[in-house]
C-alpha cells in the first residue's frame, strides 16, 4: 500500500483489540460517528470522484482490451448523485434501532439467580468484495452500527476509490476505538487473513462463485455468503397468467447479472399451452436466450420462438445473464422436487391465486427466501428494510438471506447471583430450579443492591 | 453394524429426505412421538440395562488394564433410576414450547407486499459424542422437537447401549418421516459424514479437545462446540470473601472433569493476603493440586500450603482435573486482560459486591457466559432452563454457550405479494418502500383472499 504500512497480521490484531472496546461504545456515539462519516463523504465528494475517475480510466482500458465487461465498469463508476446516495445510506444505517444490548431472554433460575441473554457484537468481521466502491462504505457502516471491528478488502480495480473512502471513514470516526476499521489491499493478504481464525470471527466474501468457493475451502473462519443463486419462478395451474408473465419477466430482465435473478422458469402443465407462447415471445423480444425441455420446445415451436434444448447442466446453472431455462412440470409436487434438487437455497417464487398451494410450496421449498406472487429480485437487504446488507447467505447457520445488522450480532449470557453453588442443586436433596421466564433488562449487580 | 446395513452415504441421504418432510410435521405430532419414546424407554428398561451391562463389563476390563478411567466408566453406567431420568428428560423436551413456526419479524414493504421472518428447522444435524448413552437420547429428543433430522455417532464403548436406545427411538417414532434419525457406528464412518457438507447442515462434536479439533479441521460443515473450557473465577477487591471462597471451591471441586469447572483463580491484590490462606488450605484439603504465581506462592508459604510455580502454559490449560492455577492481579483491568488473553470464551465469573465493577467485568470479558457471584458450573443447558443441551459452543456464530432447541433452528423469509415487480421500485420515479414493522403471523395467501 505505502511505505511503513503495517502487516496484515498487525492490522487484524489491532482490529481484535479495538473490537473489545467497541463492544461497549454507546449507540449514540456509534451513530454520531456514522453521521460524521456521512458528512465527510459529502464534503469530500470531489476527492472521491477524482479517485474514482482514476480507477474508471484504468478499467476502461481493460474493457477495451476485453478483460472487463461494461456492467463491471458501470458498477465501479461513481457520480455526484451516487456519492450523495452513499452518504444517505450511511445516515439510514445510523438511524436503525440499536442492535446491541437488547435482553433477548430473562429467566429466573432460582430466587436471586437470574439469567439474561443479551445481544452483543460478534467481534471482528472481515469482508472481501469487488468492484462497487459503495460496498466498502455499506459494510463499514453496518459493522460500526453493530459494534464490530471490520477488515475490508476491496478489488484492485477500485483501489483509489476504496482508499479515499476508507481514509474518510477512519478520520471521521477518530472518536471510536483506534483501529476498528482496517483496509487490506493485496491479493496475498487475503490468504493471511483467512489463516487468522483465532482473531477473525466471521468472513463474508462477495464476488464470483469461484472466489466464494475459494474462501470456503481455505479458511476455518465461519463463512457467510453464497456461491450461487439458482432461483426459480414457478407458475402454478392457479396463477393469474398476466401477472405471472410480468413477474417472470421482471425476475429475469430487470437486472440479470445479480444473484436473485431467476434462472429457471417452471410452468404447470395445465397452463403451459396458454402461458408459454406469450411469455416466451416477450423474453425473446427482451433478448433472452431460452433453453427448454421437450414440452416447452414444442409449445415454443408452435409459437415460432426459438428455444434450444436444455441439457441436464442447465437446471443447476447460474447464468447471471440474459439466459433462461424453462421446464414444464406436471404438479406442484414436481415443482417442489425440482427446486429442492436443483436450487441453491437462495430465493424461490410461486405464482398462484390458491392460498393453500402457495403455503404448501413455501413451506416445503428449502430456501432462505420463498415468495408468493412477487419477483425474486426483491431478495435484497435494502428492499427487505434492513437498511443495507453485508451480503446474502444461502447457508442455514447464523443468518439466512440478506444479512443486515442482526446478522452481525450474537448474544452473551449474563448470570446474576448472590453466591450460589452448583453443589446445592446436585446430589442428595437437590434444590429445584424455578426456570421462570420474566420481563426484565439486565442491570448488573441489581440483586446485591436490593 | 450388521449384514445388509446401509452405507453412511445412504443413511445421510435418507436423513436429508426426511428433513424436508419433518420440517412440516406439527408440534403436536412431534411432541406425541417424543412421549412415545419416553414410554418405550420405561417399558424397555430391562433391555436397556442388559445392553448397558455388556458395555460396562467390557469397559471394566479396559479400566483394569488402565485404558479407561473410573469416571469414564461411571459416565457409561446406567441404572434403573438413570433410565427413568432419561425418560423424564424426553418428556421435558416434549413439553417445551414449539421452537418452530414463530413469526420473528413482520414488515410491510409496501401495500400488499409483506415480509415475514419465520422460525424453521436447520435440516440435518449430526452429532458425535462419547461415553454417556443418555447423550444419544438427549440429542435425538432435541432434534425431533426442533424438526431436524439427526445423525448420531456414539462412542464404541457404548455400542450396545446406544443400539438399543436408537432402535427404541426409531420404532417409537414410526409416525415421523422415515429415516429422520440415523445411527452410525464405525470410526471411519465419521470421515464419510464429515465429507458430506452438501447434505449435513451442522455438526456438533462432543468429546476431547483433540477430537473436536479434528472435526473442525476436517469438514466444511459448520461446527458448533468447544475444544476447551479454560474458565476463570475472579475475586474482586470488593468481594464478600466467605461467599467467594465457597463459590471458588464449588467451581473446581463439585465436578472437576467438566468444561465449566474453573481452571484459573484470579485474586485482586488488595484482598489476596486475607482471602488466599484459607481458600488455598480448603483446596488443599479437597485434594486440589495448586500452581501459582510468585505472589500467590509467598502467601501460600506463610500459610504452609504447598503451591508449585505456575508456568506460562498453566494459564491456558484446561486441566479437567483437581488442579488449579492461581494468580494475584493488581486491578480489575488486569483481570479482564488476563481472561481475554488466556480464556477460551466459555464461562467466566466475577465475585464482587460492587455493581459497577461487576458490570464492567461482565461487559468487557469476551465469553459466551459471564457470571456475577455464581459458580461457573451453572453454565449448562439444563441449569439454564433449556430443557437439555446438544453441547456448549465457544464460537460466536449462530449459537453461544449451552445450545438447546433455539440453537437447532434457523429462519426463512416469506414474502407475500400480489404480483409486484422490482422494476416499479427502481429507475426513474421509483415507488418508495414503506418498511413498516407490524404485529402479525404469516398466513399464506391471505393477501389474495382479501
Amino acid at each position: 500500500m505505502r511505505e511503513s504500512e503495517p502487516s496484515t497480521e498487525t492490522k487484524v490484531e489491532a482490529a481484535e483489540a479495538a473490537a473489545l472496546d467497541l463492544a461497549n461504545v454507546s449507540d449514540d456515539d456509534r451513530s454520531a460517528a456514522l453521521r460524521a462519516v456521512a458528512d465527510a463523504i459529502e464534503d469530500a465528494a470531489d476527492e472521491i470522484l477524482d479517485a474514482n475517475e482514476t480507477d474508471v480510466a484504468a478499467a476502461e482500458e481493460k474493457l477495451a482490451a476485453g478483460d472487463y465487461t461494461q456492467s463491471f465498469v458501470d458498477r465501479l463508476t461513481l457520480d455526484a448523485a451516487k456519492v450523495e446516495s452513499i452518504a444517505e445510506m450511511v445516515r439510514s444505517v445510523a438511524d436503525q434501532r440499536d442492535p446491541l444490548g437488547e435482553t433477548l431472554e430473562a429467566r429466573r433460575l432460582d430466587e436471586a439467580l437470574e439469567l439474561y441473554k443479551v445481544g452483543v457484537p460478534i467481534g471482528v468481521v472481515a469482508t472481501v468484495f469487488e468492484s462497487r466502491p459503495d460496498a466498502l462504505v455499506q459494510i463499514a457502516a453496518l459493522a460500526l452500527k453493530s459494534g464490530n471491528a471490520v477488515i475490508l478488502k476491496g478489488g484492485s480495480e477500485a483501489t483509489h476509490s476504496n482508499r479515499v473512502l476508507y481514509e474518510l471513514i477512519r478520520d471521521a470516526t477518530d472518536e471510536m476505538p483506534d483501529g476498528w476499521a482496517q483496509l487490506i489491499e493485496a491479493r496475498e493478504d487475503v490468504d493471511t487473513l483467512l489463516g487468522m481464525d483465532e482473531s477473525v470471527d466471521l468472513v463474508m466474501p462477495r464476488g464470483s462463485s469461484a472466489f466464494v468457493q475459494y474462501v470456503q475451502d481455505n479458511t476455518k473462519i465461519p463463512v457467510l455468503g453464497h456461491t450461487e443463486g439458482v432461483c426459480h419462478v414457478y407458475v402454478d395451474r392457479d396463477a393469474d397468467l398476466d401477472t405471472a408473465a410480468d413477474v417472470a419477466l421482471d425476475a429475469k430482465v430487470q437486472y440479470p447479472a445479480v444473484c436473485n435473478a431467476v434462472e429457471t422458469l417452471l410452468v404447470h402443465a395445465s397452463v403451459a399451452d396458454e402461458f408459454l407462447p406469450d411469455v416466451l415471445a416477450r423474453y425473446d423480444d427482451a433478448g433472452v436466450e431460452l433453453r427448454g425441455d421437450d414440452r416447452t420446445r414444442e409449445i415454443a415451436a408452435d409459437a415460432d420462438v426459438d428455444v434450444t434444448p436444455a441439457r441436464e447442466a442447465d437446471w443447476t446453472q447460474e447464468y447471471g445473464d440474459l439466459v433462461l431455462a424453462v421446464k414444464v412440470v406436471d404438479s406442484l409436487d414436481d415443482a417442489v422436487a425440482h427446486v429442492n434438487a436443483n436450487g441453491s437455497k437462495h430465493t424461490e417464487s410461486i405464482l398462484t391465486d390458491d392460498a393453500d398451494r402457495a403455503g404448501d410450496f413455501m413451506r416445503r421449498v428449502d430456501a432462505a427466501s420463498v415468495f408468493h406472487n412477487a419477483s425474486t429480485r426483491f431478495a435484497d437487504g435494502y428492499r427487505y428494510g434492513l437498511g443495507a446488507e453485508v451480503g446474502i447467505s444461502t447457508g442455514k447457520i447464523h443468518a439466512r438471506g440478506p444479512v443486515g445488522l442482526d446478522g452481525l450480532t450474537t448474544y452473551k449470557y449474563y448470570l446474576e447471583g448472590d453466591g450460589q453453588l452448583v453443589a446445592s442443586y446436585a446430589g442428595e436433596n437437590p434444590k429445584p430450579f424455578l426456570h421462570e421466564e420474566f420481563d426484565g433488562e439486565w442491570v448488573p449487580g441489581h440483586l446485591s443492591d436490593s
